[in-house]
Protein backbone atom coordinates (compact mmCIF):
# COMPACT_ATOMS: atom_id res chain seq x y z
CA UNK A 1 0.00 0.00 0.00
CA UNK A 2 1.42 2.94 -1.12
CA UNK A 3 1.81 5.78 1.52
CA UNK A 4 1.76 9.50 -0.06
CA UNK A 5 -0.33 10.34 1.98
CA UNK A 6 1.71 13.02 3.52
CA UNK A 7 2.92 14.27 0.08
CA UNK A 8 -0.20 14.72 -0.67
CA UNK A 9 -1.31 16.73 2.48
CA UNK A 10 2.13 19.07 1.35
CA UNK A 11 1.04 19.53 -2.08
CA UNK A 12 -2.77 20.69 -0.46
CA UNK A 13 -0.95 23.65 1.54
CA UNK A 14 0.85 24.57 -1.11
CA UNK A 15 -2.29 24.85 -3.24
CA UNK A 16 -4.55 26.11 -0.19
CA UNK A 17 -1.15 29.07 0.18
CA UNK A 18 -1.61 30.02 -4.09
CA UNK A 19 -5.69 30.19 -3.48
CA UNK A 20 -4.89 32.16 -0.64
CA UNK A 21 -2.78 34.32 -2.62
CA UNK A 22 -5.39 35.22 -5.39
CA UNK A 23 -3.14 33.02 -7.38
CA UNK A 24 -4.76 30.20 -9.98
CA UNK A 25 -4.07 26.97 -11.55
CA UNK A 26 -3.56 28.92 -14.96
CA UNK A 27 -0.69 30.91 -13.06
CA UNK A 28 1.21 28.17 -11.63
CA UNK A 29 1.56 24.53 -11.89
CA UNK A 30 3.12 22.22 -9.72
CA UNK A 31 5.57 19.01 -11.48
CA UNK A 32 5.37 16.02 -9.78
CA UNK A 33 7.60 13.21 -9.87
CA UNK A 34 9.54 10.62 -7.59
CA UNK A 35 13.06 9.66 -7.26
CA UNK A 36 12.04 6.01 -7.61
CA UNK A 37 11.10 6.26 -11.51
CA UNK A 38 15.17 6.48 -12.03
CA UNK A 39 15.46 4.00 -9.14
CA UNK A 40 13.56 1.38 -11.34
CA UNK A 41 15.18 2.41 -14.61
CA UNK A 42 18.41 1.67 -12.86
CA UNK A 43 16.97 -1.53 -11.56
CA UNK A 44 15.49 -2.91 -15.17
CA UNK A 45 19.43 -2.41 -15.95
CA UNK A 46 21.09 -3.68 -13.15
CA UNK A 47 22.99 -0.62 -12.41
CA UNK A 48 24.77 -0.82 -9.36
CA UNK A 49 23.13 1.06 -6.16
CA UNK A 50 25.80 3.80 -5.38
CA UNK A 51 25.58 5.36 -8.90
CA UNK A 52 22.07 6.25 -8.43
CA UNK A 53 23.02 9.81 -6.45
CA UNK A 54 25.70 10.62 -9.40
CA UNK A 55 22.83 10.03 -12.02
CA UNK A 56 20.09 12.12 -10.06
CA UNK A 57 22.72 14.99 -9.90
CA UNK A 58 23.55 14.83 -13.86
CA UNK A 59 19.77 14.83 -14.56
CA UNK A 60 19.00 17.66 -12.29
CA UNK A 61 20.99 19.64 -15.05
CA UNK A 62 18.09 19.22 -17.42
CA UNK A 63 17.01 22.80 -18.94
CA UNK A 64 21.07 24.17 -17.93
CA UNK A 65 22.24 21.42 -20.14
CA UNK A 66 20.94 20.26 -23.68
CA UNK A 67 19.80 16.50 -23.27
CA UNK A 68 22.62 15.77 -25.67
CA UNK A 69 24.92 16.78 -23.05
CA UNK A 70 23.45 15.24 -20.17
CA UNK A 71 23.54 11.90 -22.33
CA UNK A 72 27.11 12.64 -23.01
CA UNK A 73 27.75 13.09 -19.03
CA UNK A 74 25.31 10.19 -18.06
CA UNK A 75 27.77 8.16 -20.61
CA UNK A 76 31.02 8.94 -19.02
CA UNK A 77 29.42 7.44 -15.55
CA UNK A 78 30.03 4.27 -17.22
CA UNK A 79 26.63 3.35 -17.64
CA UNK A 80 26.02 1.19 -20.63
CA UNK A 81 24.07 2.70 -23.70
CA UNK A 82 20.66 0.78 -23.00
CA UNK A 83 20.04 2.68 -19.54
CA UNK A 84 21.44 5.82 -20.88
CA UNK A 85 18.90 5.54 -23.06
CA UNK A 86 16.25 4.31 -20.69
CA UNK A 87 16.82 7.37 -18.40
CA UNK A 88 16.33 9.76 -21.12
CA UNK A 89 13.27 8.04 -22.35
CA UNK A 90 11.62 8.62 -18.85
CA UNK A 91 12.51 12.07 -18.46
CA UNK A 92 10.83 13.28 -21.37
CA UNK A 93 7.62 11.45 -20.15
CA UNK A 94 4.91 13.74 -19.22
CA UNK A 95 2.20 11.33 -18.96
CA UNK A 96 1.68 8.86 -15.69
CA UNK A 97 -0.24 6.16 -18.62
CA UNK A 98 3.02 6.71 -20.69
CA UNK A 99 5.46 5.77 -17.34
CA UNK A 100 2.90 2.76 -16.84
CA UNK A 101 3.78 1.60 -20.12
CA UNK A 102 7.70 1.97 -19.91
CA UNK A 103 7.77 0.47 -16.32
CA UNK A 104 5.00 -1.64 -15.56
CA UNK A 105 2.28 -1.28 -13.18
CA UNK A 106 4.00 -3.56 -10.48
CA UNK A 107 6.91 -0.75 -9.60
CA UNK A 108 6.52 1.12 -6.30
CA UNK A 109 7.25 4.61 -8.40
CA UNK A 110 4.34 4.10 -10.21
CA UNK A 111 1.77 2.82 -7.83
CA UNK A 112 2.97 5.47 -5.55
CA UNK A 113 2.56 8.65 -8.12
CA UNK A 114 -0.89 6.88 -9.20
CA UNK A 115 -2.02 7.31 -5.50
CA UNK A 116 -0.80 10.74 -5.11
CA UNK A 117 -3.07 11.81 -8.06
CA UNK A 118 -5.60 9.88 -7.02
CA UNK A 119 -5.52 11.89 -3.76
CA UNK A 120 -5.16 15.19 -5.80
CA UNK A 121 -8.39 13.98 -7.35
CA UNK A 122 -10.00 13.79 -3.98
CA UNK A 123 -8.69 16.96 -2.19
CA UNK A 124 -9.85 18.68 -5.41
CA UNK A 125 -6.33 20.20 -6.72
CA UNK A 126 -5.63 17.60 -9.58
CA UNK A 127 -6.18 20.63 -12.15
CA UNK A 128 -2.72 21.99 -10.19
CA UNK A 129 -0.71 19.05 -10.84
CA UNK A 130 1.39 17.08 -13.53
CA UNK A 131 3.68 14.31 -14.03
CA UNK A 132 6.68 15.23 -15.21
CA UNK A 133 9.80 12.57 -15.92
CA UNK A 134 11.91 15.24 -15.60
CA UNK A 135 11.63 16.26 -12.01
CA UNK A 136 14.37 15.04 -10.01
CA UNK A 137 15.52 17.89 -7.61
CA UNK A 138 19.73 18.26 -7.52
CA UNK A 139 20.04 17.31 -3.46
CA UNK A 140 21.16 14.04 -2.64
CA UNK A 141 18.66 13.40 0.25
CA UNK A 142 15.18 13.03 -1.67
CA UNK A 143 14.30 9.44 -1.37
CA UNK A 144 10.68 9.77 -2.75
CA UNK A 145 7.99 11.70 -4.11
CA UNK A 146 9.71 15.05 -5.32
CA UNK A 147 7.80 17.97 -6.76
CA UNK A 148 8.32 21.67 -7.96
CA UNK A 149 5.81 24.65 -8.58
CA UNK A 150 6.49 26.85 -11.28
CA UNK A 151 4.85 29.19 -13.50
CA UNK A 152 3.34 28.81 -16.59
CA UNK A 153 4.73 31.49 -18.54
CA UNK A 154 8.06 29.56 -17.60
CA UNK A 155 9.82 33.64 -16.63
CA UNK A 156 10.88 32.03 -13.07
CA UNK A 157 12.80 30.07 -11.31
CA UNK A 158 10.85 27.12 -9.37
CA UNK A 159 8.47 28.52 -6.75
CA UNK A 160 8.87 26.12 -4.10
CA UNK A 161 10.15 22.67 -3.97
CA UNK A 162 9.90 19.41 -1.32
CA UNK A 163 9.58 15.85 -1.52
CA UNK A 164 10.35 13.09 0.57
CA UNK A 165 13.40 12.86 2.38
CA UNK A 166 13.48 9.32 4.49
CA UNK A 167 17.29 8.79 4.99
CA UNK A 168 18.20 12.74 5.74
CA UNK A 169 18.65 11.95 9.34
CA UNK A 170 21.06 9.79 9.53
CA UNK A 171 22.85 12.08 8.06
CA UNK A 172 22.86 14.43 10.66
CA UNK A 173 23.41 11.25 13.04
CA UNK A 174 20.70 10.26 14.31
CA UNK A 175 18.37 7.40 13.46
CA UNK A 176 16.23 7.71 10.08
CA UNK A 177 12.52 8.96 10.55
CA UNK A 178 10.12 9.21 7.20
CA UNK A 179 9.80 12.70 6.61
CA UNK A 180 8.66 15.01 3.65
CA UNK A 181 8.78 18.63 3.17
CA UNK A 182 9.37 21.62 1.00
CA UNK A 183 10.68 24.99 0.86
CA UNK A 184 8.97 28.17 -0.36
CA UNK A 185 10.68 31.14 -2.32
CA UNK A 186 10.12 34.10 -0.82
CA UNK A 187 11.57 36.33 -3.59
CA UNK A 188 10.13 34.53 -6.50
CA UNK A 189 6.58 34.79 -5.15
CA UNK A 190 7.06 38.47 -4.42
CA UNK A 191 8.03 38.56 -8.63
CA UNK A 192 4.84 36.64 -9.05
CA UNK A 193 2.77 38.48 -6.83
CA UNK A 194 4.17 41.61 -8.31
CA UNK A 195 4.06 40.51 -11.85
CA UNK A 196 -0.01 39.27 -11.35
CA UNK A 197 -0.98 42.24 -9.14
CA UNK A 198 -1.79 40.40 -6.28
CA UNK A 199 1.02 41.95 -3.93
CA UNK A 200 -0.72 43.36 -1.62
CA UNK A 201 -0.29 47.20 -0.23
CA UNK A 202 1.15 46.76 2.77
CA UNK A 203 2.70 50.41 3.12
CA UNK A 204 2.38 52.30 6.66
CA UNK A 205 -0.52 53.83 7.77
CA UNK A 206 -0.37 57.31 9.73
CA UNK A 207 -2.97 58.10 11.49
CA UNK A 208 -1.95 61.43 13.51
CA UNK A 209 0.65 63.92 12.13
CA UNK A 210 1.76 66.07 15.54
CA UNK A 211 3.31 69.48 14.12
CA UNK A 212 4.92 71.99 16.96
CA UNK A 213 4.15 75.29 16.26
CA UNK A 214 7.23 76.69 17.85
CA UNK A 215 10.62 74.88 18.72
CA UNK A 216 10.41 75.21 22.30
CA UNK A 217 7.21 73.07 21.74
CA UNK A 218 8.68 69.80 20.43
CA UNK A 219 8.38 68.62 24.57
CA UNK A 220 4.66 69.33 24.71
CA UNK A 221 4.96 67.21 21.09
CA UNK A 222 6.23 64.56 22.45
CA UNK A 223 3.90 64.23 25.00
CA UNK A 224 1.26 64.68 22.52
CA UNK A 225 2.75 61.85 20.51
CA UNK A 226 3.46 59.81 23.28
CA UNK A 227 -0.71 59.42 24.39
CA UNK A 228 -1.54 59.01 21.47
CA UNK A 229 0.75 56.08 20.39
CA UNK A 230 -0.27 54.44 23.95
CA UNK A 231 -3.83 54.88 22.56
CA UNK A 232 -2.51 52.66 19.33
CA UNK A 233 -2.69 55.21 17.12
CA UNK A 234 0.38 55.51 14.58
CA UNK A 235 1.53 59.09 15.20
CA UNK A 236 4.45 60.76 12.89
CA UNK A 237 6.26 63.92 14.49
CA UNK A 238 7.16 66.46 11.81
CA UNK A 239 9.27 69.36 12.52
CA UNK A 240 11.33 71.11 10.77
CA UNK A 241 8.96 72.40 8.16
CA UNK A 242 7.12 75.22 6.76
CA UNK A 243 3.19 75.47 7.81
CA UNK A 244 2.08 75.61 4.14
CA UNK A 245 3.63 71.95 3.93
CA UNK A 246 2.47 70.80 7.06
CA UNK A 247 -1.20 71.55 6.38
CA UNK A 248 -0.96 69.60 3.10
CA UNK A 249 1.33 67.23 3.96
CA UNK A 250 -1.91 65.17 6.22
CA UNK A 251 -3.62 64.91 2.67
CA UNK A 252 -0.45 63.41 0.86
CA UNK A 253 -0.14 60.43 3.44
CA UNK A 254 -4.00 60.11 3.93
CA UNK A 255 -3.42 60.65 7.52
CA UNK A 256 -6.89 61.32 9.53
CA UNK A 257 -5.73 64.03 11.44
CA UNK A 258 -3.21 66.67 11.91
CA UNK A 259 -2.29 67.42 15.19
CA UNK A 260 -1.00 71.48 15.82
CA UNK A 261 0.62 72.11 19.07
CA UNK A 262 0.23 76.12 19.58
CA UNK A 263 1.88 77.75 22.66
CA UNK A 264 -0.79 79.64 24.61
CA UNK A 265 -3.21 76.44 23.99
CA UNK A 266 -0.38 74.45 25.36
CA UNK A 267 -0.29 77.04 28.53
CA UNK A 268 -3.57 77.70 28.92
CA UNK A 269 -4.45 73.73 29.61
CA UNK A 270 -2.93 70.56 28.93
CA UNK A 271 -4.98 68.63 27.06
CA UNK A 272 -6.33 71.60 24.70
CA UNK A 273 -4.46 70.58 21.10
CA UNK A 274 -5.84 72.18 17.83
CA UNK A 275 -7.08 69.68 16.23
CA UNK A 276 -7.63 69.48 12.57
CA UNK A 277 -9.68 66.70 11.17
CA UNK A 278 -9.51 66.04 7.45
CA UNK B 1 20.78 72.88 19.18
CA UNK B 2 21.50 69.11 20.03
CA UNK B 3 19.22 67.38 17.72
CA UNK B 4 18.20 63.69 19.28
CA UNK B 5 14.93 63.97 18.42
CA UNK B 6 15.22 60.46 16.29
CA UNK B 7 16.88 58.50 19.25
CA UNK B 8 14.03 59.98 21.27
CA UNK B 9 11.52 58.11 19.11
CA UNK B 10 13.77 54.97 18.92
CA UNK B 11 13.51 54.98 22.37
CA UNK B 12 9.53 55.13 22.40
CA UNK B 13 9.17 52.81 20.27
CA UNK B 14 11.47 50.12 22.31
CA UNK B 15 9.95 51.33 25.30
CA UNK B 16 6.32 50.78 23.86
CA UNK B 17 7.40 47.26 22.69
CA UNK B 18 8.15 46.07 26.25
CA UNK B 19 5.00 47.70 27.52
CA UNK B 20 2.94 45.73 24.96
CA UNK B 21 4.50 42.32 25.97
CA UNK B 22 3.74 43.18 29.38
CA UNK B 23 7.17 43.81 30.47
CA UNK B 24 7.61 46.84 32.95
CA UNK B 25 10.71 49.13 34.11
CA UNK B 26 11.28 47.17 37.13
CA UNK B 27 12.29 44.22 34.80
CA UNK B 28 13.80 46.35 32.51
CA UNK B 29 16.23 49.30 32.07
CA UNK B 30 17.61 51.39 29.11
CA UNK B 31 21.17 52.36 29.94
CA UNK B 32 22.08 55.37 27.44
CA UNK B 33 25.38 57.30 26.47
CA UNK B 34 27.19 58.84 23.95
CA UNK B 35 30.53 57.75 21.89
CA UNK B 36 31.12 61.97 22.28
CA UNK B 37 31.46 61.24 26.22
CA UNK B 38 34.56 59.31 25.34
CA UNK B 39 35.71 61.73 22.67
CA UNK B 40 35.50 64.81 25.22
CA UNK B 41 38.09 62.90 27.31
CA UNK B 42 40.14 62.73 24.62
CA UNK B 43 39.86 66.14 23.64
CA UNK B 44 40.78 67.26 27.07
CA UNK B 45 44.25 65.82 26.77
CA UNK B 46 44.45 66.58 23.50
CA UNK B 47 44.75 62.63 22.36
CA UNK B 48 44.88 62.32 18.32
CA UNK B 49 41.63 61.30 16.37
CA UNK B 50 43.03 57.73 15.60
CA UNK B 51 43.25 56.08 18.65
CA UNK B 52 39.50 57.27 19.39
CA UNK B 53 37.97 53.46 17.98
CA UNK B 54 41.01 51.47 19.64
CA UNK B 55 39.62 53.00 23.21
CA UNK B 56 36.45 52.05 22.01
CA UNK B 57 36.82 48.78 21.52
CA UNK B 58 38.61 48.14 24.34
CA UNK B 59 36.46 50.02 26.79
CA UNK B 60 33.52 47.86 25.43
CA UNK B 61 35.32 45.07 26.99
CA UNK B 62 34.07 46.03 30.53
CA UNK B 63 32.17 43.24 32.35
CA UNK B 64 34.87 40.44 30.55
CA UNK B 65 38.08 42.15 31.58
CA UNK B 66 37.89 43.96 35.13
CA UNK B 67 38.74 47.50 35.34
CA UNK B 68 42.30 46.61 35.87
CA UNK B 69 43.14 44.68 32.90
CA UNK B 70 41.28 47.46 30.45
CA UNK B 71 43.55 49.82 32.39
CA UNK B 72 46.54 48.07 31.24
CA UNK B 73 44.58 47.74 27.90
CA UNK B 74 44.90 51.43 27.84
CA UNK B 75 47.83 52.00 28.74
CA UNK B 76 49.22 49.66 25.99
CA UNK B 77 47.58 51.81 23.09
CA UNK B 78 50.22 54.75 24.64
CA UNK B 79 47.68 57.11 25.84
CA UNK B 80 49.23 59.07 28.53
CA UNK B 81 48.81 58.07 32.10
CA UNK B 82 46.38 61.15 32.86
CA UNK B 83 44.16 60.76 30.00
CA UNK B 84 43.37 56.27 30.96
CA UNK B 85 42.29 57.56 34.64
CA UNK B 86 39.91 60.52 32.85
CA UNK B 87 38.53 57.34 30.71
CA UNK B 88 38.38 55.27 33.85
CA UNK B 89 36.82 58.28 35.90
CA UNK B 90 33.75 58.49 33.12
CA UNK B 91 33.21 55.13 32.76
CA UNK B 92 32.18 54.53 36.39
CA UNK B 93 30.00 57.41 36.24
CA UNK B 94 25.99 57.13 36.74
CA UNK B 95 24.34 60.06 36.62
CA UNK B 96 24.28 63.02 34.37
CA UNK B 97 25.12 65.93 36.41
CA UNK B 98 27.84 63.88 37.76
CA UNK B 99 29.28 64.12 33.61
CA UNK B 100 28.39 67.68 33.75
CA UNK B 101 30.53 67.89 37.03
CA UNK B 102 33.27 66.38 35.11
CA UNK B 103 33.27 67.63 31.18
CA UNK B 104 31.35 71.01 31.88
CA UNK B 105 28.57 71.71 30.73
CA UNK B 106 29.79 73.14 27.07
CA UNK B 107 30.41 69.92 25.69
CA UNK B 108 27.90 68.45 23.14
CA UNK B 109 27.92 65.43 24.96
CA UNK B 110 26.15 66.52 28.00
CA UNK B 111 24.09 68.72 25.73
CA UNK B 112 22.50 65.76 23.77
CA UNK B 113 22.45 63.52 27.02
CA UNK B 114 20.99 66.29 28.64
CA UNK B 115 18.34 66.92 25.31
CA UNK B 116 17.60 63.27 25.36
CA UNK B 117 16.75 63.07 28.76
CA UNK B 118 13.98 65.95 28.73
CA UNK B 119 12.72 64.36 26.02
CA UNK B 120 11.96 61.12 27.95
CA UNK B 121 10.34 62.99 30.41
CA UNK B 122 8.21 64.80 27.93
CA UNK B 123 7.32 61.22 26.66
CA UNK B 124 7.06 59.46 29.48
CA UNK B 125 9.52 57.10 29.79
CA UNK B 126 11.99 58.39 32.05
CA UNK B 127 11.46 55.90 34.65
CA UNK B 128 13.52 53.50 31.35
CA UNK B 129 16.47 55.15 30.91
CA UNK B 130 20.07 55.98 32.74
CA UNK B 131 22.64 57.44 32.01
CA UNK B 132 25.49 54.99 32.81
CA UNK B 133 29.12 55.88 31.20
CA UNK B 134 30.39 52.44 30.07
CA UNK B 135 28.10 51.76 27.42
CA UNK B 136 30.18 52.37 24.48
CA UNK B 137 28.95 49.83 22.11
CA UNK B 138 31.71 47.47 20.49
CA UNK B 139 31.36 48.21 16.67
CA UNK B 140 33.08 51.00 15.32
CA UNK B 141 30.64 52.89 13.54
CA UNK B 142 28.74 54.45 16.15
CA UNK B 143 29.04 58.28 16.38
CA UNK B 144 26.67 59.80 18.94
CA UNK B 145 24.34 58.19 21.70
CA UNK B 146 24.75 54.70 22.11
CA UNK B 147 22.11 52.36 24.10
CA UNK B 148 21.96 48.76 25.29
CA UNK B 149 18.42 47.57 27.07
CA UNK B 150 19.36 44.81 30.08
CA UNK B 151 16.67 43.20 32.48
CA UNK B 152 17.44 44.17 35.58
CA UNK B 153 17.94 41.35 37.34
CA UNK B 154 21.52 40.89 35.48
CA UNK B 155 21.03 37.82 34.04
CA UNK B 156 20.77 38.16 30.21
CA UNK B 157 22.33 39.23 27.96
CA UNK B 158 21.95 42.89 26.56
CA UNK B 159 17.56 43.01 25.26
CA UNK B 160 18.67 45.03 22.38
CA UNK B 161 21.25 47.70 21.20
CA UNK B 162 21.50 50.78 19.12
CA UNK B 163 22.78 54.53 18.72
CA UNK B 164 23.44 56.70 15.83
CA UNK B 165 25.99 55.65 13.56
CA UNK B 166 26.20 59.00 10.93
CA UNK B 167 29.64 57.86 8.91
CA UNK B 168 28.18 54.17 8.54
CA UNK B 169 26.87 54.72 5.17
CA UNK B 170 30.27 55.94 3.70
CA UNK B 171 32.12 52.47 4.82
CA UNK B 172 29.45 51.10 2.37
CA UNK B 173 30.73 53.44 -0.65
CA UNK B 174 27.61 55.45 -0.45
CA UNK B 175 27.56 59.67 1.08
CA UNK B 176 27.01 60.39 4.67
CA UNK B 177 23.87 60.05 5.53
CA UNK B 178 22.38 60.96 9.31
CA UNK B 179 21.65 57.77 10.15
CA UNK B 180 20.42 55.54 13.77
CA UNK B 181 18.60 52.60 14.72
CA UNK B 182 18.80 49.26 16.93
CA UNK B 183 18.96 45.66 17.07
CA UNK B 184 17.29 43.63 18.77
CA UNK B 185 17.55 39.82 20.11
CA UNK B 186 14.74 37.71 19.35
CA UNK B 187 16.25 35.03 21.41
CA UNK B 188 16.58 37.11 24.59
CA UNK B 189 13.59 38.52 24.66
CA UNK B 190 12.01 35.30 24.42
CA UNK B 191 14.06 34.26 27.31
CA UNK B 192 12.95 37.19 29.43
CA UNK B 193 9.01 36.86 28.25
CA UNK B 194 9.67 32.85 29.66
CA UNK B 195 10.93 34.07 33.05
CA UNK B 196 7.99 36.46 33.27
CA UNK B 197 5.24 34.07 32.26
CA UNK B 198 4.70 36.59 30.06
CA UNK B 199 5.41 34.06 26.63
CA UNK B 200 2.25 33.70 24.64
CA UNK B 201 0.64 30.29 23.68
CA UNK B 202 1.46 30.05 20.43
CA UNK B 203 0.25 26.17 19.91
CA UNK B 204 -1.38 25.33 16.89
CA UNK B 205 -5.44 25.54 17.29
CA UNK B 206 -6.81 22.24 15.12
CA UNK B 207 -10.51 22.34 14.77
CA UNK B 208 -11.64 19.71 13.32
CA UNK B 209 -10.14 15.72 13.57
CA UNK B 210 -11.07 13.97 10.40
CA UNK B 211 -10.78 9.34 10.28
CA UNK B 212 -11.99 7.26 8.09
CA UNK B 213 -13.32 4.49 9.19
CA UNK B 214 -11.64 2.07 6.97
CA UNK B 215 -8.70 2.34 5.12
CA UNK B 216 -10.59 2.97 1.44
CA UNK B 217 -11.92 5.68 2.70
CA UNK B 218 -8.70 7.87 2.88
CA UNK B 219 -9.75 9.46 -0.53
CA UNK B 220 -12.95 10.76 0.92
CA UNK B 221 -11.24 11.56 3.97
CA UNK B 222 -9.29 14.25 2.00
CA UNK B 223 -12.41 15.12 0.32
CA UNK B 224 -13.69 16.45 3.56
CA UNK B 225 -10.57 17.36 5.23
CA UNK B 226 -10.10 19.51 1.64
CA UNK B 227 -13.47 21.73 2.03
CA UNK B 228 -13.21 22.36 5.89
CA UNK B 229 -9.96 24.05 5.06
CA UNK B 230 -11.24 25.70 2.11
CA UNK B 231 -13.89 27.19 4.65
CA UNK B 232 -10.80 28.01 7.07
CA UNK B 233 -10.76 25.62 9.58
CA UNK B 234 -7.81 23.89 10.43
CA UNK B 235 -8.76 19.98 9.65
CA UNK B 236 -6.22 17.36 10.84
CA UNK B 237 -5.86 13.84 8.96
CA UNK B 238 -5.51 11.11 11.01
CA UNK B 239 -5.03 7.64 10.04
CA UNK B 240 -3.71 4.22 11.63
CA UNK B 241 -4.86 4.67 14.85
CA UNK B 242 -7.65 2.55 17.05
CA UNK B 243 -10.92 4.20 17.77
CA UNK B 244 -10.05 4.42 21.31
CA UNK B 245 -7.79 6.73 20.73
CA UNK B 246 -9.15 8.05 18.42
CA UNK B 247 -12.09 9.01 20.35
CA UNK B 248 -9.80 10.69 23.26
CA UNK B 249 -7.85 12.78 20.70
CA UNK B 250 -10.41 15.50 20.39
CA UNK B 251 -10.45 16.35 23.78
CA UNK B 252 -6.34 15.84 24.46
CA UNK B 253 -5.80 18.36 21.91
CA UNK B 254 -8.99 20.48 22.55
CA UNK B 255 -10.42 20.36 18.98
CA UNK B 256 -13.96 21.08 18.57
CA UNK B 257 -15.09 18.37 16.46
CA UNK B 258 -14.58 14.64 15.25
CA UNK B 259 -15.75 13.81 11.82
CA UNK B 260 -15.58 10.42 11.71
CA UNK B 261 -16.23 8.99 7.82
CA UNK B 262 -18.04 6.07 7.15
CA UNK B 263 -18.56 3.32 4.22
CA UNK B 264 -22.32 3.59 4.34
CA UNK B 265 -23.07 7.16 4.88
CA UNK B 266 -20.58 8.10 2.85
CA UNK B 267 -22.74 5.85 -0.17
CA UNK B 268 -25.80 7.27 0.34
CA UNK B 269 -24.65 11.00 0.57
CA UNK B 270 -21.98 12.58 -0.40
CA UNK B 271 -22.50 15.56 2.06
CA UNK B 272 -23.64 12.72 5.05
CA UNK B 273 -20.75 12.67 7.73
CA UNK B 274 -21.08 11.07 11.05
CA UNK B 275 -19.86 14.40 13.36
CA UNK B 276 -19.48 14.48 16.96
CA UNK B 277 -19.44 17.64 18.96
CA UNK B 278 -17.04 17.76 21.79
Amino acid sequence: MPKVRAESELLQAIVLLFERLGITFSDVGIRVSSRKVLQAVLNMYSIPEHLFIEVCVIVDKLGKLTREEIEKELISTGLPDKAVQGIIEVLSLKSLPKLEEVLGSDVEAVADLKKLFSFAEQYGYADWICFDGSVVRGLAYYTGIVFEAFDRKGELRAICGGGRYNKLLSTFGSEDIPACGFGFGDAVIVELLKEKGLLPDLSRQIDDIVFPLDEELEGPASTVASSLRKKDRSADLVQDKRLKWVFKHPERINASRLILVGKSEWERAETLWFLSFI
